[in-house]
This record gives C-alpha cells, structure tokens and sequence, in this order.
C-alpha cells in the first residue's frame, strides 16, 4: 500500500508533444443520464472536456441535449436510446464511462448490456453509479467485465453491493480478494479514498475531505479519470489512475479554503488551471 | 423576543464531521414551478444545492427541465405531476419545501394535497409562496398542518390571507396567537423579518434592507433555509432557522455596498463563501 | 435642447425608502421574441430585471422560455400568443414594453392590437424595434397610441419609417413636428442619440460610440428605461427617462475601455454596480 | 511565404469611424450544428458575435434554438430545414459560415446545395468542417466553388480528402497548385498553420500549440474570420484573415499560461479585450 503524492501530477501531466492533434488526446464516449439524472452526466462529460480529452461525446436522453450542449457546447451528443448509434459511438471510443445518472430501470439495463458487449479489451472503460448498482443485480455480466478488465468507481454502499462485503468489515484483504476476481481496478470512494490496482497494488489517497460530500461529486470524479486516461494513455495505468484520483480531491481541498461546500462545477472550473499549475516537462 | 445576531453563525456553521458522506448532509425535496414561474423554484432549489444539503431533488414542471439542470446540474428532477414519482420522492426526502412558483390552480393544489398527506411528522416542511396563499383557501388542510409543524415563509400579505389579520394591524400578540394554534413555525418577511418559533420564543433580524426588494428573493430564503435545515439537523432547531435567515440578508447587505439592487442569483453565487466565512469548530 | 449630464444619475438614482418591498418597484410587463428572434426580448427582461424593476414578466414565444429562464430566472413567463393569458398581464403591470424581436407577421400584429387596445394611459408603454415597423404600416394604430402617449426608442430607420422623414433630412424641427403629433416621447437612437420629450423639451446624449454597434444593444437600452420607470415612478418623468439612457452609454463606455466591441449582455452585467456608484441621498 | 507577425493586428482591427452603427459591420450568416454536432456551431456563432461583427444569424437545427439564444443571446435564429428562410438569409447576409457541425448526411448536403447555389460572388463564404468533407465527395460543387471563391479551412485530413494529397507528402507547392485550381483561400490548420491566399501569397503562423488541441477550437476559429471579414470587409482581403487566424492562436497562447488545455469557450471570452488591447488608430 503506498499513499498517493503530490509528485505524481508532474509525472504525469507532462507537457504536450508539439506536432499533435485533438485525435492524439483520445476519443471519450460518456454514457448516462436519464431524465431523473441529466446533471450527473453533464458534470461528467464537462469534466473530461475541461481535462482536456480531445473528443468528447455524451449519450445520454433527448432530454439532456440543451442543457448539454449549453454547459458544455464542446461536447457533442448521441441519443443513447439510438442502438445504431451508441454501438457506432462505442466502437470510434478509446476511453468509455457508463453510469453517472444511467437509473436502474430496463432502458438503463439495455445500454449497459449494449455496451458491456461492444467494449473491447483494447479500450478502457469506467463503470460509476448506477451502472455498478445494476451490475451487482446482474451477475451474467461478470464474464464480459473480466474480459473488458474496467474501472469500477464505488462509493462504500455501492461496493457492498457488488461484492457481497458489508461496509462494517471491508477491508484491504477481503476488497483486494474480490477486485482481483474481478479483475478489475476498484476505486472505493471513501474519507481516504483506496484504488485497488489491476496490477495487485493498492493506492490511497490522504487530501479530501467532507466538503466534498455532495451530490455529483462522484460523477466529476469518473469524468477525470475519463480525461486523464484519454490524454496520458501513454503513460504508466496505474499512475494515470491516481493522477487522476489525486487531482480530483486536490482542487477540493484548495477551494474549501473559501468555500463550506465544494460543488462539482466549481471543481470543473479549475481543472485547467490546476493541471497546467502542476505540470512537469516531458 | 430577541434579536438574531452574527454569532448565531459560527454556532451553527460547525467543521463537518471528517468521516461523512452525502447522505449524512441530508435530502431535500423542492416542489413548485409552473410553466409561469419556473425560475422561482429553480432558485430555491440552488440555493439549497449551494449551502451544502447532501442531495437536492426538484419536482417541478417538465417545462423547466432544461433550465433548471443548466443552471444547477448537481439537482436532480422529477416530473411534479407523476403522482407515483412524486410520492416515492417525498418518501425519501428529509426536508421538503413547497412553493416557489407552485401557483394556485387545480394542479397546484393536488400538488400540494398529496404533498401534506405524504409528509410525516418526522421530516421537516417548509411552506412558500403559492402554497401559502392555497393553503388560505383551503382550512380543510389545517387538521393536517397541526400534524406536521411546518415553516412557513409568508411576506405580510401572504401572513394576512392565512391568518387573517389585516397587515395595518399585524403585531406580536395576534401573530403568536394564531401561529400557536397552527402548531408552526412563523417567517414573517418583512422590514425586519420576525420568526414566531414553535417553542414560543420570537426572534427579529435587524439587518436586509430595500436592495432586496425585488422578485424571486422570498423563494431563495426558502432554499436557504432548506439546505440549512438539511445539514445542521442535530443543532437546535430553532437556532438553525435563524442563522438560515441571517445568512440570507448578510450576503445581500454585503452584496449591497457595490450593488444597487441585490439579485437572488447574486446572493446564491455567495452562500459558500459567506458559509466558510463564518463557520466556527466543532 | 440640453446635454444629459452625469448629475441626471444620482437626481434619480436615490436611496430606497427602507420600509418598501417589491411591489413599490414596479411590474414590468416585456413582450416580445418569436421563434426567430428570442434573445432580444430576454435581453430586454434581463436589463428590467438587473435595473431593480419589482416584478418582471416576460411575454413571449414558448421557444424561448427555457432560455428565459436559464439566462434570467427573477423574471416570469407567460406565453403570448395566449390572448387571455396576454391581457390578465397587460392590466396588471404598471410598465410595459413591447417589440424586441417581436417580428413583423400576422401573429405580431395581432399581439401589438392587444397590447394598444388593453394598455390604459396610467400605464407607461415603450415600444421598440418590430413593433415600430409594425405601426408604421397600420396608421389606424395613431389613435390609440395618441391615447397611450408611448415612448418609442427607434432608430433613424425606423424613425424614416415611422415618421416618413428621410434620415438624409431629419432634424430637430422636422423630428419635434411629428412627434408632437404623436403625442409621445421619441428617443432616436444615433451617433448622438436625442430624445424629443412629451413636454417639447429635447435632450441630447454626448456619450456612447460604435463599440456599442452591435445587435441587441437597443433591446438592452429598452429594458433599461422599463426599470427605470418601474422604480423611479415617482421621479420627474422625463429625467427618469434621460438617466435611462445615460446609464446605458455610460456603461459601454467605461467597458470599452477593456473591450473592442460592447455586447448588450456585458452592458446587463454592470447595471447594478455603475447605479450603486452612482446613486444619491433621498 | 511570409510570416505573420503581430503588427498585423493593430493595422486591420482600427477605431471604428464614430458615425457608425450596426448595418456597418456587416451581417454574418452561420450554417450548421445538427442534432449531434450542436456546439459546433453555436461556438462558432459566438465568436462571431464577439469579435464584433454587427449582425450574426444562425441557421441550425431546431434542436439547438434553445442552447443558442442561452449561450449568445445576441445572435439570431432560424432553422436551417427551411429552404424559404435559409434562401432569404443567405441572400441578405455579407458573410456567410456554413460546415460546423452541419453533418455529413442527405439533409447536410442539400443545405450546403442550398448555400452553394444561392451565395455571390459579392459575397464571402467561409467552408468549414462537415462541408468540406461532403465537398470532397461531390465534385460536381467544384464549378460553383470556383465562382464563388470561398475560404476552406480545413484540418491536414479534410485537405486531403479534398485535394487528394495525402498528408505526408502535403507541401506548398502541390497544395496551392490545388489551391489555384479550386480559386480559394485555403486555411491548412496543422502545427505551423498555412495560409494559401487567392493572390497567390503564402502566409505562415508560428504561434499555437497542443494546448489547442481539443474538440470546437477549429469552430471557433471559423467563427473570428467571419467577424472580422465582417467589419473589416473595407481593409485588405488577405491582411484581414491572417489578422483573425493570428488573433485565434494569440488568445490561446496567452491562456495557456494558465490552462493546461484551452477551451473554445475561453478564447471567445477574451476575443472582446484581446481585440482591444491590439487595436490601432484609424
């Protein structure tokens, strides 16, 4: 177990080659948001852009395409209720996220199934929110998710649900025994929040804290890692992970300095800043 | 009587417990907003979102989808005229505020009959706008008033169509008594607003001034006071209610120096700051 | 003739009595914005609104009322092509303003007849832009707006339009004729806007440059002089009208030091500072 | 080939001549953004609208009405499924912007016939994203591309599905032979953007970067040289696009002191004082 550090950013976020192009910094395809949820995805979608992903494109319901587009006009849109199309989508994407504000009802089951079966190992996939919820109901997944090897995002309610593990007794043994069967990366949103790695290692991050205890933070996050994952694919997986991690609860931290709560969006403003604050060369 | 002072702030505005989540900051449920007033609910449900309630739900009109998601993504949505929706909502809330922009016809009033039947004594009510002058009209609800202790936030003339005393004549005694018999809390907004609390007591705010004057600035109150009530749950609930209130006019009499008019919209762009501002330890 | 001057400012931009809420602030009722032109009419509601009119209810095409919201959610919403919705607003607003991005079609005409005909002379009316080429097609309309005693904020095209006086030979004689005839105010957008008052007396404007030309800036300006009059009511007519004007090319030019061309929303965005910083005693 | 410096800019962007007003600056017509593709457009329209140009129209979806008016309430609307509107626009508009977001599909390509068939050559047409890929797959526009003379800006990929160099053997001398055939202006967006003027100049930018990299800046870009041909249409043809392409990268650099990434957005809120800051005397 090793405590994520501040040197990781710098690492990581290095500067950009100069002969590159929007395609270099990948392709993010953001699946979610029912007419209940539409705000968990836009956060999500706007945080990946602001990362500085070089496409990023939102399926999500009808419902959400002008608030979408007014939030974050960078973005574009597909009707996730368009199988022709979220396959077509899925298939151009290099980095996926499924659930902020997917729900739980049969429309939701059906994407996730859509996608679980079109991602391919080749590409990276992120599985938040209800789309964890709706995996713990449905075992018969568990096959495609060992062979796409995703990134679950779960706070500790969420994993208790897919795992099987009361919140009362997880623990780095029992957490690391199931994410490995699942062969999985499982970040357990949590006060210290734990990555547990594909690789078998096991990061933890020690900033954050209860300001950030709001709806939607959770959706910013994914779409972070989203971003992050886009751009530095490059570089070493797991430490993209926790750059990504990292990032997140850092920005929090500084803005509750003058803030009692910390909103999503406002942590969506300084991701532009605070990365080129804490870039390193090449 | 007493005189709500600054220091109320930092008694209530205490450090968040470090081990915590969203859910320990409580739900709340705004419901109003016709296709007439939209904005009114909008603003109180992001007044809500930005004092740092855990999760804010707005059942509002299908109209203001869209606008309320652009302005504060970190809400969520239900349709107000899906019955199922709408009480399965309620259900869930700890704190629900009725009002801003509700309007006073056929669908607003079943709105608000199924509002005061699902409501338990256990969850906070807080009762606005519209719904103050239905409630008015309709004594029938008083048995079920008794039975909740609601918040009401009337302006004066509101408080004269519920209680019936004219505004010339509106004083402590004659206010206390029928605010007794309704078993409520009392928000009299007004030059300096005066709260008749359920326990007897009566507090007066001193500050606010003309710069409020203007539309929208009642519904954001109610926000205010939502999102407080939400957080702070295990203070003294009478307390809460006035640092809420304080909190509301201090950001607008700060605000008041460089504006000549004070906009809701400016005042909930402040509420975090003003809250890290003004918060104490445990 | 004279030049508005700065002092006009703080002659009408006074303190607010403390015991007043927003009813003494005026209702501000704006119509206009078809499918085509909806960010016209918002702009005007937007401007009413950050002045300090009391209440501000905005009338217009359906399309634009998520817009309207979103952008400005203190002002309310009625859909204008509801006649009976139309005329219940018409009475009860103290100011109305009626023509920016209004259009030219059937449905606007229709809407400009129900405006003129339920419009009583205790009520102020602006109208601006459509609605001034409208009248200059229907002459039938002189009656009532002789009745009504409007202020019309054309430009010099419009003016030629209205009037019949060629912009290559309109002058102070020429322009005072006709709008004495009129029985109406007529602020003449140009280089050197000039307003020919009810009273036969004319102001002129010496501030103001091309930075402000730009579409929407004369929507901007018609939404000023209806907050204006919404809250100075009881001020001397036609010094309110000439401190409206002054407010928005002062504006602009302050900002123009910073900005190459001025946009009507920045010019809304300093509405409230510039009147606190230039406001006076009682 | 010569490079472009930075003088440039305080020789075209000049003091507005003082009796001027909108109708002087040009009226700007933008076409595109469908159901996916939204932001594109309204990206480029808002830039449009920020640099100055007096009158901006977008021609778009009916899906994106809602999140245009939002984000520039300044520009207006139709819906570009209207041949009658669309005709009527394109005939009164100075400079028209047809390609972001606009798609590749049957409904695209019968806009874009639309365009071609109705636009002068008293006319500037700037050819964008989408429409230079339907262009490279109909040659049978390339009789109408030659009468109209229009500005492609295309990215190395869309040059070569137009002129059929393939991107590694792209040099100046084989792209403006293409060029001189098509008798256009060819904007090549790469590292070192080239531009390949009508009168045979070549200019070259030696300011950008990856910080540019992202999704909707070559919208934006799309969008300042239609502002500025708009205003500047009295200065020289190939000063005044090298000025608007040096203003987009100059914004950039500038932010990217601050921003990892730089987003579409963030340029066009700075246009107005960049702009300003690099202007000139008459």
């Amino acid at each position: 177990m090793h405590i994520i550090e501040k040197k990781i950013l710098n690492q990581i976020i290095t500067t950009r080659p100069l002969e590159s192009h929007k395609g270099n910094f990948g392709r993010v395809l953001t699946i979610g948001g029912n007419i209940q949820f539409g705000g968990a995805i836009i956060m999500a979608t706007s945080a990946a852009v602001h990362c500085g992903a070089g496409l990023v494109t939102c399926a999500t319901s009808m419902n959400n395409l002008t608030s979408l587009h007014t939030i974050v006009p960078e973005a574009m849109y597909i009707d996730y209720q368009s199988d022709f199309l979220l396959i077509d989508a899925i298939t151009r994407a290099d980095i996926l996220l499924i659930g902020p504000g997917l729900g739980t009802d049969t429309t939701s089951l059906q994407i996730l199934q859509t996608v679980l079966q079109n991602t391919s190992s080749q590409q990276l996939l992120i599985i938040d929110g209800s789309a964890i919820s709706l995996i713990s109901l449905h075992h018969e997944f568990f096959p495609l998710i060992k062979k796409i090897h995703p990134i679950f995002t779960p706070h500790q309610m969420e994993w208790e649900r897919l795992s099987g593990i009361k919140i009362s007794v997880q623990d780095d043994v029992k957490n690391t025994l199931f994410q490995q069967q699942l062969q999985s990366t499982v970040i357990l949103k949590k006060h210290h929040t734990t990555i547990y790695h594909r690789d078998g290692s096991i990061s933890k991050l020690q900033i954050g804290g209860p300001f950030m205890a709001t709806g939607g933070m959770g959706d910013t996050l994914a779409g972070i890692i989203a971003g992050f994952l886009a751009q530095f694919k490059l570089k070493h997986y797991e430490h993209v992970i926790d750059a990504a991690v990292y990032t997140h609860s850092a920005i929090a931290k500084e803005l509750s300095n003058n803030k009692y709560v910390v909103l999503p969006t406002d942590i969506i403003n300084e991701i532009q800043r605070f990365m080129q604050e804490n870039s390193g060369g090449i």
